[in-house]
């Protein structure tokens, strides 16, 4: 079964593109698997991502690139990764003449996800880009308009939409289960070890809401399906700690969407919160924790009754589920369901969000 | 047992008139009980402050003050107040004269707070207001003014001061008990029926801010102990609806605080919130629900445990422990921990809040 709802994986498509999307669908998707490389070999690729090829039914790993010539050897060996087919940041353009690649997974820090996917798309790959999409908009933008001229696809790492307690938040909130929304509490951090690139401004281009507050952000936004239209932040760093010398730590912000709904949310590199709520009028669901890589609980007080909320595990995870709904996009012709554009939507509301915490003003978005 | 420790009900004595204090307690809080006075019949002072005098130790209910002739007749009737000390609003300044009355307790609607508070005082009786204090700084100010004129004592009825999980949150919380503080989240609302005075600026002063809002604001002040620096909002009302034409519905809203701590707050008139969770670098402590009449909840999650934290039924409910509180600072000569002073500094915090919302900027608050 593929995670994503045919509705959601052709739904950037005209009617008669869907249909032909359709038809083409059951013979394209079982005939071959989609040859992706590895840009960076650190924590999250190689302990997350790699391992979940095995769950694949559309996607395999094909290559590796790292300036680390022992973690070549290392996961290249471990997954059957030819010589041929590792990479160093130096030889990187030359995936460009290995046919075995079809997309490239980038998992670099921030700073350095612009660079190498508009590479990738100079090499006719289609590229994935771990979250945050860049560091900027403007580098969102030339990513975006990279992909588009060399018509690769361009999907962000938002792993949590193809995690079914999400999905089903998603679901419910949009549709009203415990009357329309109201409010939105979303909150995401952890205690962050010192001497790491993302404590580096110029590898990370900031601090928890950039790596960690994105959830929130990203999960107002999909929890309610808007842009929010108005931006306030509030920022709570202390730069005597060791840690916080050139990013924040704390930012709390609050955004408000066209149809009136607010959501409060927490970004933190000093304290744990994965969680969120969606209140409505009647009622609320609650998940806690809401984005782990495994774990997920959910809660619904509805009817003056509060219940857990259960779901059979799924068939196949989200790792698995991210990297094989790219992949189905690429053989069906489809739009991912988190394109380039999802990663910008954040970006734009980022920036507002360090705007506000370091002008003292609400920011307007949109029009 | 005194329901505020020796320490909180002599905070702000010296250190020679604490000790004078503590050896006149005994004999002078067994002596007598002190008298209040009701003002104001409604469902609060008739359901749930009335009933409690039962199991005050050192208040009692000597007489009623009301607008309506037959509940005068039906409440005197009930709690034996005689004809003569029932009172009608053109009437109240003759309770000058009756000895019996030492308090009043004046729950009226909140724009008219200031006015009955500052006569009870000119009356050189002590007063008991409800929250929220009043429907500006300025009022306030007066009735504090008043009341030092007087020489009346001046406490706002914030009941939770008074409730063992609440007493408990604040020990733990600043006691650092799941680490120094990080963030506050504290969230209440309901939906709010119509038609009732509540929902009529000229007599409430305000929406859901002034009415339910405000226990998150003081529950962030409380679990802190700290005044915030920094206040943004963001209002959310649908005008449209009839309810809340000349009110506000829903405000957001995010407090900064000296030592860093950030609090994020909702307020509601159209969704059902009752909870805070002060969350530490090692941990959380969550009330849901936190401020209820009855039925607070706490859970603890530190050093990677969630588990429930269950307090005995207290032998005093927190209605008899606030109006005994307020006995004892009389018979003790001691300032109660909820001055009016505390009242005032939620309406300085509020007035911001209607500010920032209005004028989309964040507000500086303090020196």
């Amino acid at each position: 079964m593929a995670i994503g709802s045919r509705r959601e994986i052709l739904g950037g498509l005209g009617a008669g593109i869907m249909l032909a999307g359709a038809g083409a669908c059951a013979s394209a998707t079982s005939s071959r698997k989609i040859g992706y490389a590895i840009v960076g070999l650190g924590s999250y690729a190689t302990r997350q991502i790699m391992p979940n090829f095995a769950g694949c039914d559309h996607a395999r790993l094909v290559a590796l690139v790292s300036g680390t010539p022992a973690k070549l050897d290392q996961y290249g060996a471990q997954y059957g990764i030819p010589a041929t087919h590792r990479y160093s940041y130096a030889d990187y353009d030359r995936i460009r003449d290995n046919p075995d690649i079809d997309a490239v997974y980038v998992v670099l820090p921030n700073a350095m996800h612009a660079e190498y996917s508009i590479r990738a798309a100079q090499a006719g790959k289609h590229v994935m880009c771990e979250k945050p999409m860049a560091t900027s908009v403007a580098e969102c933008e030339a990513m975006i308009a990279a992909c588009r001229k060399a018509g690769t696809k361009l999907m962000i790492g938002y792993r949590s939409r193809f995690e079914p307690y999400n999905r089903l938040a998603i679901e419910l909130a949009r549709g009203s289960h415990v009357g329309p929304t109201r409010f939105i509490t979303a909150e995401h951090g952890f205690s962050i070890q010192p001497n790491q690139w993302r404590l580096d401004r110029p590898l990370s281009g900031g601090g928890s809401m950039m790596d960690i507050g994105i959830y929130s952000l990203n999960a107002a936004r999909y929890l309610t399906g808007e842009e929010p239209v108005e931006v306030s932040a509030i920022e709570s760093t202390d730069h005597s700690d060791p840690r916080f010398r050139t990013v924040e730590d704390r930012v709390s912000f609050v955004l408000r969407f066209p149809s009136g709904i607010v959501a409060n949310c927490i970004s933190s590199y000093s304290s744990g919160h994965n969680g969120y709520r969606v209140i409505g009028t009647e009622g609320w669901i609650d998940m806690e924790p809401a984005t782990p890589y495994a774990g997920q609980a959910m809660t619904i007080r509805k009817d003056g009754v509060t219940a857990p909320r259960t779901l059979a595990a799924p068939a196949k995870n989200q790792f698995a589920g991210q990297l094989d709904h790219l992949a189905e996009s690429i053989l069906n012709g489809g739009t991912p369901i988190v394109p380039g554009e999802e990663g910008l939507a954040d970006l734009r509301v980022i920036e507002a969000i360090y705007r506000s915490a370091a002008e003292r003003v609400k920011i307007r978005l949109g029009a």
